[in-house]
């Protein structure tokens, strides 16, 4: 919850609170649960909410609205400027009964192989936590530093002299088709060449030109 | 994994295994455990993989191309056709090294709350197999059972009849404007009713509109 940007907590009717195991568990995160707000039933839990979104695995009949957990986070986007919205699951071993999801107006499912059983109760909160994160702040992540870009005339300059080379190794025969400078043409281009980049390449192939005039004696 | 439809799962140079405790929490799923190939070497297990796509939450120096975790499955399927991919994860306490990480062609990132440490293993492979398996089969889930919904003809007839009901019930002034019908109108219509649900509302009526004419006397 802590690391998706969820803060606040309703359990209802714990077995156990505080529980030691739990403040275990939840490593850096132990102030949402000091801030849990314990519930008597679950008709407490949602009383101030506009939205209540129930998670089930398993097909109901009378499940009103049911959405793929992704569609369902959008809903609540849609909900959360004019009231609050509420994620219900159910318990580890049995999940949301009817009665519980008959107080939810959207039911969120997780999409699954069919018939393998159901994601234990803190896969399925992860999961809908961080579909509740994307769809609120997009999945922008941080980015790889940018370094400087090659320019064309670089990457020009840079194969011309890799034919050179290759012709000096006698690897490439100049008379003969060029699929194989293509070939390098096309791995260099999907690469993107940095400016650096091409600087070693072009270090290297001048070490090759260096050692073939000098006959590959050692210097 | 199970539940997500993965199940080819190789442990780099693990502390203990098999080991009790991982088929305690594996629950149906012990035969991923029991199929589990044991690597040396991160180097040994990525062997035979075309695309090594790394989770880390942290930035890197050299990190190459780096996705949110939705987009790197993406790319992960579009891989899967030709060659084998490997998603790799590094241990509880550290995560990868940028040794393990310059073995992946891509990094791949969960979004998160910044600043606030990174997920639990577990949590992170969780959001990685769920973004495999939406990107692989998409998130169509089991639908509510269809009800046969109500025609317009149904509808409108409903509407009269709730209209001349609120009317005996002295509710609805006829005279006035009829913003209230409206409103009705609004929310029926939000709710796409069905067939039974029509014949439900109108049986209503029918009682109401009945007990206003024996003048709301018990039968």
């Amino acid at each position: 919850m802590q690391t998706m940007g969820l803060s606040r907590l309703v359990l209802v009717n714990p077995q156990r609170y505080p529980d030691a195991d739990a403040y275990a568990m939840a490593a850096g995160a132990s102030s949402i649960l000091d801030a849990a707000r314990i519930a008597a039933s679950l008709d407490e839990a949602l009383a101030g909410a506009a939205l209540a979104i129930g998670l089930s695995a398993r097909p109901r009949e009378f499940a009103g609205t049911v959405l793929p957990v992704r569609a369902a986070m959008h809903e609540a986007m849609r909900y959360v400027a004019s009231g609050e919205v509420a994620l219900v699951f159910g318990t580890e071993m049995s999940g949301l009964s009817n009665a519980e999801l008959s107080r939810c107006q959207v039911v969120a499912t997780i999409p699954a192989v069919p018939d393998l059983g159901s994601l234990n109760l803190a896969a399925a909160v992860q999961v809908a936590a961080y579909e509740l994160r994307v769809a609120a702040h997009g999945d922008a992540v941080w980015t790889a530093p940018a370094f400087e870009p090659a320019t064309q005339d670089e990457i020009e300059r840079l194969f011309a002299q890799g034919e050179r080379a290759l012709i000096a190794l006698d690897f490439l025969r100049p008379a003969q088709p060029k699929r194989l400078l293509a070939r390098l043409r096309r791995l260099f281009s999907r690469a993107r060449l940095e400016k650096e980049e091409v600087n070693i390449l072009r270090g290297i192939l001048a070490r090759i030109e260096e050692r073939v005039e000098a006959g590959w004696r050692k210097p």
